[in-house]
């Protein structure tokens, strides 16, 4: 495989999702120091455990998350499986500053976190099942260039 | 690489595990509204705690079963890392509801998860180091088609 | 792709950090064992408190290695970056066995873990930007082999 058959574009946006979490990471730690939360500890007061819950979240659906992200891009189309990563990549910064204002801040981040999942998921589920009747049964139901 | 080259069986079970695991998220939420345990919060009834570890559980093994699935996949056999991936699928779900229902309830699904894991990693490890001795070492202990 | 184009040192790596942290979550049920924390319980002495949460961190922080390990070893050098994958792996029995012992304990791993996931992400980061202007933009800034 030469280097320009290679999805980058899922690379990229892989390794920019990873770096926000960890990135997110970071502010938790910083929000133990402000809190005075030392580990193991991981109650505190209100901000801190929102804090602390919405990094959490983040963690909870990153491995769903490049799972349809590279089926997807391998399966459908890798730009607009790559697009679709970009709104998740902000949809999670959105709900991270949200949730750590306010238990209801979490929402409007969540809400495109779970439009961009499904997305994700339906346009793989869809290219995963042409891709199957076409390796399988010999059933080519859309004739695609590649 | 063509679209027929691709390990559409792995990709296929790994969207169906995630595809699951939002599932379980999913109830866990119905089971905060059912108890009334507003996020952040993550203490509450025992049902509710049971509910809640039944899915972190899910959260934490999923990234070591997609490893191990990809790796027996693409290094052993593609079919049956595929078939014990979807035994897999189903050890989650049986552990996920037992566990709701009672600590004990856990073990049955965790048994199954464990020899579907262990079973998953040998096979991995073994076409591993095959494919190490046959690449650096240039020597083949078996005769393979591919 | 035939056996031997496939990246089995990433493979390799992989499978062997996944094995690490199924170990420490058993060191997590020996020590529930220990101080007769019974699931779904995840509260008690101090000393089974490190020891979930320095599995917990562990469970956080491997996704992004796996992005990390795995972009950089596609995009910049496999032999580098498994290599570094390897010092991940070190670096984390150093942070379990050093949490488990006392919260101070964590630091040396975490340091080792955070220089190579740093290390990771920036050769990570620079392999994908070349590979970007080479495919999208036809600019070739380093000539490589491959």
């Amino acid at each position: 495989m030469s280097s320009t058959d290679q999805p980058v574009l899922l690379a990229a946006v892989s390794v920019m999702s990873a770096f926000l979490l960890g990135f997110q990471a970071r502010r938790v730690g910083w929000s133990r120091m402000k809190h005075k939360i030392m580990p193991p500890a991981v109650n505190g007061p209100p901000e801190f455990e929102r804090t602390f819950r919405a990094h959490q979240n983040g963690v909870e659906f990153f491995p769903m998350f490049l799972v349809v992200l590279w089926a997807s891009g391998l399966f459908c189309n890798e730009a607009l499986a790559a697009l679709a990563g970009l709104v998740y990549i902000v949809g999670r910064e959105i709900y991270f500053t949200g949730y750590s204002n306010s238990s209801r801040g979490r929402l409007p981040g969540f809400y495109l976190i779970i439009v961009v999942l499904l997305t994700l998921t339906v346009t793989a589920a869809g290219g995963i099942i042409l891709s199957l009747l076409d390796k399988y049964l010999n059933i080519k139901l859309f004739s695609r260039s590649k």
